[in-house]
């Protein structure tokens, strides 16, 4: 059997088809073309279905707050077009499959979910991924399965208040740690302090550099890790978390966040649990994303 | 059927029996009496037990750190005596029981057991239970079950850090919600300030007065109620949590933290979440403990 997963985003749609014992039988992707409107990416989503031998289902992972009672996105501030469409309904008339078959989540869970099936967090019982880019998302394992709560919105760990007071976030709090850790925070803390020194912001070099030698990129990093560990505490301290699973962009420098991490964790949480607590790097990359919409239908 | 539950505290066993229905047949206490050692704490309880009508089973609470696998207390700072007893072993001998039919849990979660079984939180899908007493203790309720996580420390919503660089907390850290909103906090608050004027520190009077009107004595618990809520907010944003219940001495004054829990969660957490997050007082008051430890055998 052939499951197949879609991951959208606002510029790029990619996919691939997994079998239910996690071997990868295919990948694609296609350009997302917002600017030709909602019915054309529901014909590309079904194309790249097709062409990728989807058989009866299909998973779709969705940058936005899932209503999974009714099939569609609630909210999706990076792709408003698609919003409050009946998108499992078009997928499933578009492909001629039971709508049941159609399974919806947004995208920080799904990657998740494949990080937790396929990657990095195999064999874990609990996880928190949290990937780095524009913002910070997350998306919970909690008992072996994605935990994504009454609204659909748990594992939220951009928005947890690390800095009381500080700097104002997009979602109306202040010192969120996605003003601290995202990646576009981690350029403009880089760019504040002019690192790396020609190319101000750089993240690619300024992990290198981190990595080359104990200076102010090494320290910056540790820094940011450090913020970025004062919220996972909290998860440790609520959830018995221990493992964490950094992805996104910015998660490819998780060797030399790392360090500031555990110490951010350690300093704002709960003494006894912390000698098993790890921040591990996500292994699927792009493909985590895929993999874990197409989870579900491999049960 | 008599289902039978025991919440072991330091200074009092209090224990009683409901049916799987729901109904209080009885209710009964001893001291506990640690002076005279962990074996007369057994034979208490095995008394308490008998006396009840225990019918095979036996639900126990306790101030500490459950080893559910071994059916034992890993720790317990105010018990120190019953750590690391065989418990479920002793407990069963003495009482002629299969040992899989006694059944030990923390006394927070066994009280967020309780209340969402038959108190505040009755037919709720999530919830956070919440005491405020010595210090801020916590029990979760996910998706219509107690969720205690892989350690069984799930929920310790008292250890979340609220005030970066705050007060000494006795977990290590610093500024954790437990120094700024238990009862033992609030009142030390409160004598700070020198009220209630007469008699610095009475958390009964100080919430008296601060229903009466509105002087500092309602500025004082609307500040303790937010700090509380800071610590809530995480709660709301990682796991979509919108339930929270105060139980615990101190709770009885839930009607006037609440205007500041609500502003502390409303000011650390996602917007859209908020329109009906609800703070809301225990109902069961001290059975709580009791009657969440026997509902796993009203199943």
């Amino acid at each position: 059997m052939r499951c197949v997963g879609i991951d959208l985003g606002g510029t790029a749609i990619k996919a691939g088809a997994v079998t239910p014992a996690g071997e990868i039988l295919a990948r694609g992707s296609r350009a997302t073309g917002l600017e030709k409107g909602a019915a054309h990416v529901l014909d590309t989503i079904a194309e790249l279905a097709r062409e990728l031998g989807a058989q009866g289902g299909l998973g779709l992972g969705v940058p936005g707050l899932v209503d999974h009672a009714r099939g569609r996105i609630e909210s999706c501030p990076n792709l408003k077009v698609m919003e409050r469409l009946p998108l499992r309904e078009e997928l499933a008339r578009r492909l001629s499959f039971d709508p049941a078959r159609i399974v919806l989540e947004n995208d920080a869970n799904a990657a998740a979910a494949g990080e937790h099936w396929l990657g990095t967090g195999r064999g874990e019982r609990d996880l928190l991924l949290v990937t780095l880019g524009t913002g910070v998302g997350g998306g919970l394992i909690l008992d072996g399965k994605l935990y994504v709560g009454r609204g659909g919105m748990a594992g939220e760990i951009g928005h947890v208040v690390v800095e009381p007071g500080g700097r104002a976030c997009g979602c109306g709090a202040k010192g969120c740690v996605e003003t601290l850790a995202s990646a576009t925070a981690a350029a403009r803390r880089a760019r504040e302090l002019g690192l790396p020194r020609g190319n101000p912001g750089d993240l690619v070099e300024l992990a290198r550099l981190a990595r080359a030698s104990d200076g102010p990129e090494r320290e910056l990093l540790l820094a940011v890790g450090r913020d970025l560990g004062y919220a996972l505490a909290t998860v440790v301290s609520l959830l018995d978390v221990r493992t964490f699973v950094i992805g996104g962009g910015f998660g490819a420098a998780t060797d030399v966040l790392a360090p500031g991490v555990l110490a951010g964790i350690r300093a704002r949480s709960y003494g006894e649990r912390l000698a098993d607590v790890r921040g591990r790097p996500a292994l699927l990359g792009a493909d985590a994303g895929w993999i874990g919409a197409a989870a579900p239908l491999a049960r």
